[in-house]
């Protein structure tokens, strides 16, 4: 049986910009784009080029390699025609493969906001969707408050949407602009739209989240008829967010109620990558994934302690509503230190450390890990820093070098000129094979010039360490207030294309910040000198 | 026309602290419940007296004024009668109004988690039921993994729950243990039971949030005929989470989808306590309130964009979907670089602020901070930076005091006895009245040091900061990487109950949070002169 496509669009970049708290820059946009372009999504819309210089730059090329790029824009205004209007010159301008207009579709909202008269605004509907089509891009319309506005004025509603359909969109998007609906009306609400002429093989919903349930009326809407589906990574969006796509793609995929009849781009490898997506758009929003989110947070599968515990030791999968691995997630059991510790044991063998399950040394690393993470360090995002705590505890690593002591000074005065000038300076002393070497360094700020004098002169190490590239640095402060404590993770790469992170925990954020790019120097060293044993073994 | 009642029961003690990261005290339970009691919900469930210190402990005293106070536990074992279980003895003797008895409904798990056969589970329901009766208590039963039960065997899974209703439960509950189940699934296998039986108004439903839909799941067992609803604050519970209560409750106040045939216990006056109990209940799990959280989140009535913003001016209702005051929540049209004029003049109103939509300084305002957003500040959560730049530009604010310069110094170095030592210091030179103050102090950390030196001698002023607060304190690298530029919020407070934010934005970060502490400084010296000068006009 062909099972029907339901289109997968998404958002983020430009519904997703409304969240209070997200500005994307340029560079934001065009890394998220390139995420969710490689995840396979069917749309990608950017922003609004013409409204802002972020908007409009990023609409300076075409930034998908298959996903369709989207600009979205005003119809032509009342009393211009196409060709006149600078508005909608711009988007079609824009690089983009397909434009997606805004609409109003309720009444009230075409007399108060756009003040013309509704036949005016079904011309410019029409008219603008003719442009676009003539300029050789896919015309969708976003009909706003379409199901508020129905309620209003059912017919002037979807006259709308029937004029964007005839006028040539390929997608006609029904939105809950004020996000209120309830399933039940969307399902009701679209079965009309569809009687009324427009088929459901236009038609795409647009949901939010204003009554915790935009997923469900994304759903309500494809029982309905719509085929597709507008939404947003981890849900962001203004006010309570859009429709979660990260929550509706793998419903679409897995459950029975929508996998008979449908199917997305994202077939079962892409699913796979779905936990991975999420955070890494998490990391990139510099914010702490949301561990209850469906299906991708820490604790979606996750049990504690309980009277389901040793049934789902029997047998998980009569505990859980889809295999964790599916969604790239993985199946925590918080039942007892042996748990515990046999997740201990698996995350040292990823890792390629050997341990055994009686080590008392395997103790003592599980109570070290225990109460770092209780002051503070997150191991999870870690990997570099959990490693090298894990092979100094149970194995050896050499101590390449120490430390006597690091000063770092910023300070702000004025110049000879009168101008505010800014300088940071850093002095870092170290020791290697009894040798004592200081470095001095000035910085963009006290971390630079903390690892600029830092890295300046390691001795026999230094051309070792010299692809080492400081890739990405971020604080956060925990538990607020005047006795904050700070934790700085770092990214850092080489030449070989390996990356790691590193933590650093401490009350003070240079040292947290030391503590970090030390860790990365080490764990530099360390995987140098494993890699040449295997090559020196082969 | 007589509406019927929707009972709201909450299990936020019970499979809430299935949380992982909640674990609640006994005194933790005592406020949760009286916060909930004070609320108005109909049944608070505390735990599971027996299963462990707190909750025998808790359940030592009946906890509730007017709710129903719900003990919960499993039914008796097979193979031993009512009156020779002590597990079901311990839940007799709490001190409870009413039992919820846990059943399995599904018969693969009364196989393997219980071990005895399908009709020595139903004895056991019926059983405990008939004791809980017996000993004066209201009986309910929790049909655990009803809905997956129901798909394996609808036989066996009716025949649970009618066997707790005939038994004399007043309510069977349905549970969707895993969480998986689909809404349209839970309306027809609800409507099944009914029509097998069981009457709508002794059915309950349990839903968790695993695809993002217990709060849709919840309201499509009400509108196939339950008239129970089990929940939790704020969503709080295992894996992905409970239904939420706090989303359920004004959905179904101020939907006309519920409120014309259904009512609850909370009515107009107690939801208006909705927004406030949400947070007491975050603020008692030291935790930050999710902003999107819907109705009740910081976010949940704000606007950022132009082009909603001048409409939402012209007629809020048409872009709320409930007046925000009905939940205890407020309207908030922020700031941005995408906020139009009428954005800006709105913002300055509420801030008391008048100025006519065609002052030039009005555009330059908005250039200023389009500009500087664009650079990485973030005005839209820091309201007292904003109100400064503004009256700044607007009109004027006096030069309190000016500063000539900092200087700040992190030391890492070994102490006498060969620990590790960090020391931080700071040295701040400002000029007051052309007097040069100097002062120096160390901190717990290079902005806290800079922080006490700052506010160490302030000339004149040193009397009226006294009461300054620095509350909270937040870092941000935007774009990453080592050209990083660092954005510090600082949350201020003083003893007039007065909060305010400021930003900071530099690639120094010692920089970024000077300038954050120097506006939380200048507005609080801005306050004091308005509050004065209202006092002296009274």
């Amino acid at each position: 049986m062909t099972r029907e496509k339901i289109y997968l669009f998404d958002t983020t970049l430009r519904d997703g910009q409304q969240t209070p708290g997200i500005d994307f820059s340029v560079e934001d946009k065009i890394a998220i784009a390139s995420m969710l372009d490689e995840f396979g999504l069917d749309y990608i819309e950017g922003g609004y080029p013409g409204a802002n210089p972020t908007d409009t730059a990023f609409f300076s090329e075409k930034r998908t390699q298959s996903a369709s790029f989207v600009a979205f824009g005003m119809t032509k205004r009342a009393g211009v025609s196409a060709s006149n209007d600078p508005g909608l010159a711009t988007l079609l301008q824009a690089k983009s493969d397909a434009i997606c207009f805004v609409a109003k579709a309720w009444d009230y909202h075409v007399r108060v906001a756009l003040g013309c008269s509704n036949e005016e605004n079904l011309e410019c509907i029409a008219e603008s969707v003719k442009a676009a089509v003539a300029a050789g891009k896919e015309a969708m319309v976003d009909c706003e408050h379409f199901f508020d506005g129905y309620k209003a004025n059912p017919a002037y509603a979807v006259a709308c949407a029937r004029t964007a359909y005839e006028a040539g969109a390929r997608w006609v998007v029904l939105c809950d602009t004020n996000g209120g609906t309830q399933p039940s009306e969307i399902r009701a609400i679209v079965e009309a739209v569809i009687a009324d002429g427009v088929p459901g093989t236009a038609l795409g919903i647009h949901a939010h989240n204003d009554t915790g349930q935009a997923v469900a009326n994304s759903l309500a809407a494809v029982d309905a008829g719509v085929r597709q589906i507008q939404g947003t990574l981890n849900g962001i969006g203004e006010r309570c967010g859009n429709a979660n796509l990260v929550t509706l793609i793998p419903t679409l995929a897995l459950k029975d109620s929508y996998n008979v009849r449908f199917e997305t781009a994202i077939d079962a490898a892409r699913l796979e990558g779905l936990t991975g997506l999420a955070h890494a758009f998490d990391e990139l929003l510099n914010r702490s994934p949301d561990h209850q989110a469906p299906y991708v947070g820490a604790s979606a599968f996750a049990t504690k302690a309980g009277i389901h515990a040793s049934a789902l030791l029997k047998d998980p999968r009569t505990y859980e509503h889809v295999p964790p691995e599916t969604v790239g997630n993985f199946r925590k059991v918080m039942v007892s230190d042996q748990g515990g510790k046999a997740n201990f044991i698996n995350a040292l063998k990823r890792r390629g450390i050997e341990v055994a399950k009686d080590d008392p040394k395997l103790d003592m690393l599980i109570s070290i890990v225990k109460e770092r993470e209780s002051s503070g360090y997150a191991y999870e995002g870690a990997d570099a820093s959990f490693e090298l705590l894990a092979r100094r505890t149970l194995g050896t690593i050499p101590e390449f070098f120490s430390i006597d002591g690091f000063r770092v000074m910023v300070e702000r005065r004025f110049d000879s000129h009168g101008r505010v000038k800014i300088v940071s300076e850093a002095v870092v002393k170290m020791i290697i094979d009894g040798h004592t070497i200081m470095s001095v360094a000035e910085g963009d700020g006290p971390v630079n010039a903390l690892d600029l004098a830092l890295r300046k002169d390691f001795g026999k190490y230094q051309e070792e360490i010299a692809d080492l590239v400081l890739a990405d640095f971020k604080v956060r402060i925990l538990n607020g207030g005047t006795e904050a404590i700070t934790r700085v993770l770092v990214e850092s790469n080489d030449s070989h294309g390996v990356r790691w992170w590193t933590v650093g925990v401490s009350e003070n954020i240079i040292d947290a910040s030391f503590q970090a790019l030390m860790d990365s120097v080490v764990y530099k060293l360390m995987k140098n000198r494993q890699m040449a044993g295997k090559i020196a073994a082969e």
